[in-house]
């Protein structure tokens, strides 16, 4: 386990999120890139609200998780952590610029393109839960995702991967699928389901995925489910 | 003037959108960060519709414009783009791995952090204009933009731009702030409406824009305003 409190690289996580939410925070995506390339990394976790305020907000102007600390450098956007690290040890990005290019045009098709969707269904459907509109715009929302979907499943084919080798862009679009658990629209999909399997069956991300869960040791914030409107 | 239809880079654009995204399609970007390299392209403009269809589908599985074409290669996601053209000719990206690693966390942070909440006011007040939830839901969506932005605006504080020098990421973060223009979002911070003027101000921007204007030389399709809901 790459765990490790006295390893060069820092990421921070929450210790505690809404069971709608486990298994979904984006430092899932920076550890499973750091299981990838085999480097021992540092978890501080963070009680919910201090990601809100200094010194997190220091590290990360608008007061989410992951943030990624290697000596001088500190990161935040968990998409560029991942491609920074495939810059840094290698393996989660190919050789050669064109490759390279496309590897970076997939990242931001996941998540531009396609995770905008996604994230469009929680706030519809579980942020805004108690809203008059909540369940009447859940169909719009949804159409727009089977849109997407099915675009992607089209391009993706027979492929194993996006492009080539399993890539860092590989890893972030597996992570936008799994925030769709629960609603049939990835399993519409054969190939597209195949391939979401096929990137939570590496070791990499069993191994990154127990530790996310395990970092769930605090207690919930008073009053989070009146704040959180459900 | 670099728009050149014998030019060794080809991008894609339309040759006609309503109005309302007129100055804000993303072959914007393209345009601006070729202009900044100094690199002539050609366009080949689609009528609505195309994008949906081969040819395009080929180059751009989602169905949107733009796409680039360099010889062999092939990219999407003006995101993408934009910073492949850093890499290529220069000037867009600062030199050093670490440097070039905050220009690419911005670009994420213009694209995944803020975007989202930018397409979210489109989708709701446009593209929603006819459902029952269209004006209810207006101000959550705002609010979430306003922290955005503050938050945003407390990060640039007195900077010029996000992170040292002029770059890919203010590039795209003034692209996605131009996406509130008559809202009055961005101006109740004066330094991100001076920012984005900065930006807008820049020769390259400005031979961006007008060639992206001149674009629009086709007719809209039969019955786009039913079909838009509008």
């Amino acid at each position: 386990m790459p765990v490790d409190p006295h390893a060069a690289i820092t990421i921070t996580a929450y210790d505690w999120v809404p069971d709608f939410a486990k298994g979904l925070v984006r430092d899932l995506r920076v550890r499973w890139a750091l299981e990838e390339v085999g480097q021992d990394y540092a978890v501080r976790l963070l009680p919910q609200g201090d990601q809100k305020r200094e010194p997190h907000r220091a590290l990360q102007p608008f007061g989410q998780v992951p943030t990624y600390q290697e000596g001088e450098l500190t990161l935040f956007e968990s998409g560029a952590i991942v491609l920074h690290i495939g810059e840094r040890f290698g393996t989660l990005l190919p050789a050669g610029p064109a490759a390279r290019a496309r590897t970076v045009e997939w990242a931001f098709a996941a998540l531009n393109t396609v995770e905008p969707t996604v994230t469009d269904l929680a706030l519809t459907a579980i942020f805004e839960a108690d809203q008059s509109w909540s369940k009447p715009r859940l169909p719009v929302v949804k159409e727009r995702i089977r849109e997407r979907l099915a675009e992607l499943s089209d391009r993706l084919g027979e492929r194993q991967w996006l492009d080539g080798d399993f890539s860092a862009a590989d890893l972030l679009m597996v992570t936008v699928l799994r925030g769709l658990r629960g609603t049939g629209l990835v399993e519409a999909h054969a190939n597209l389901a195949a391939y979401q399997a096929r990137g939570e069956a590496r070791p990499a991300f069993q191994r990154a995925l127990s530790d996310h869960m395990a970092g769930f040791t605090g207690k919930p914030p008073k009053g989070w489910e009146r704040e959180e409107g459900r």
